[in-house]
């Protein structure tokens, strides 16, 4: 088995593992990453509160989809105060998991691969791109964004010593299973899969799936359905 | 105005802008999509029909979610039968608007642009990448995967002569409202926004977001919800 992430600051507002976590809608949960995309700029610019109405204006959602959404972290907000910003971001990092340090990997480096390696946004949001695995020896051995590209082989090995939870998966469609085996088979807990296709379900192993295409045709629908 | 989209093969099932579209939910239409990619697959391996079961099975969903997902396509299975899988992709196709085809831009051909622009995917479904635009004049005047890059500053002709309907969004984030208010004058329908901030709305314009980092998040949370 890899290692559990590790926790820099610890001191959770609610125990981890509590009934909280199961219960929190998928819909909410994205909202909630995007409302803490959206606190972390105002902080930036100095804000210390923010209402329900302002962070719903932001997210083009109404302010009681919002203070229900917040309600799922606990009793956070303030009537007529709003809610501080800080402790609003801190409630959804630890819920959503990114105050843990998250060790993470790349397969596949092509150009999908590439373009993984060189986003930014992972970092800031804990995910430390510790390798990357391809099976073209011709880019083995470079290093893209600072993350070493290395031998499919030595997949296993690579994600035990450094202690890799998750896994992006950018491989061409026909390997996506088997190399979802090797993962699974190798103790990692979640695969981000970039691949057009349902993986076969591992025990244990969560699975988050970003289909560019279908992305797309949502896109489409939404056109359509407005006209 | 840009161009409406174009209809290469005509005659719907049921009239386009009837009242069954817009009452699909958000989660239904994300399934409704994949089914359509399973049902591709099924067609390609030889396959005539598909049980609720199976299909369902394909995506980890119970054949009861199936049968109420298709139903909002209008009658199309048949008990002990299953569905037939081409009318059902069509169909499909038809609610998503995959059946027309689309004309689309891509803005910022920088690392992700590049791999977007490398993409097979979105031309399978319909969508036709005809131009890239960036600031950069070291990469203006090439071409990848097949599709010119130009200049940013002929986007409003570009998408003026070539009907293009929408647009892809891979600028830097502090650029993404310039661009995309830009995108909304010249009358594109629909952006596709990989910039990590909620863009503002402009009326008429549909946007689905694709922030990579807030995917990795919903995962670290599927991660930290099953201990």
């Amino acid at each position: 088995m890899a290692a559990e992430p590790t926790e820099p600051n610890s001191q959770p507002d609610f125990p981890p593992g509590s009934a909280i976590n199961p219960a929190i809608p998928p819909a909410t949960v994205a909202r909630l990453i995007l409302y803490a995309r959206e606190l972390g700029r105002l902080r930036r610019e100095g804000e210390s509160h923010v209402s329900s109405k302002l962070l719903g204006q932001l997210l083009s959602v109404s302010d009681a989809v919002v203070r229900r959404d917040v309600s799922h972290l606990g009793s956070m907000g303030q009537r007529g105060v709003g809610y501080e910003i800080v402790p609003l971001i801190r409630q959804i990092r630890q819920t959503m998991g990114t105050n843990l340090s998250w060790k993470v990997a790349l397969i596949g480096a092509g150009s999908l691969g590439h373009a993984l390696l060189r986003y930014r946004g992972f970092d800031e949001q804990g995910f430390q791109l510790v390798a990357a695995f391809d099976t073209d020896p011709a880019i083995c051995s470079r290093s893209i964004g600072g993350v070493p590209i290395l031998p499919l082989d030595q997949l296993e090995t690579t994600i035990a010593t450094e202690g890799v939870t998750l896994a992006i998966l950018a491989v061409p469609v026909d390997a996506a299973d088997a190399v979802a085996k090797r993962l699974a088979a190798s103790g990692v807990a979640g695969i981000l899969n970039f691949a057009p296709r349902t993986l076969q379900k591992f025990p244990g192993v969560c699975v988050v799936n970003v289909d560019l295409a279908s992305e797309l045709q949502q896109l489409s629908f939404a056109v359509v359905s407005q006209k």
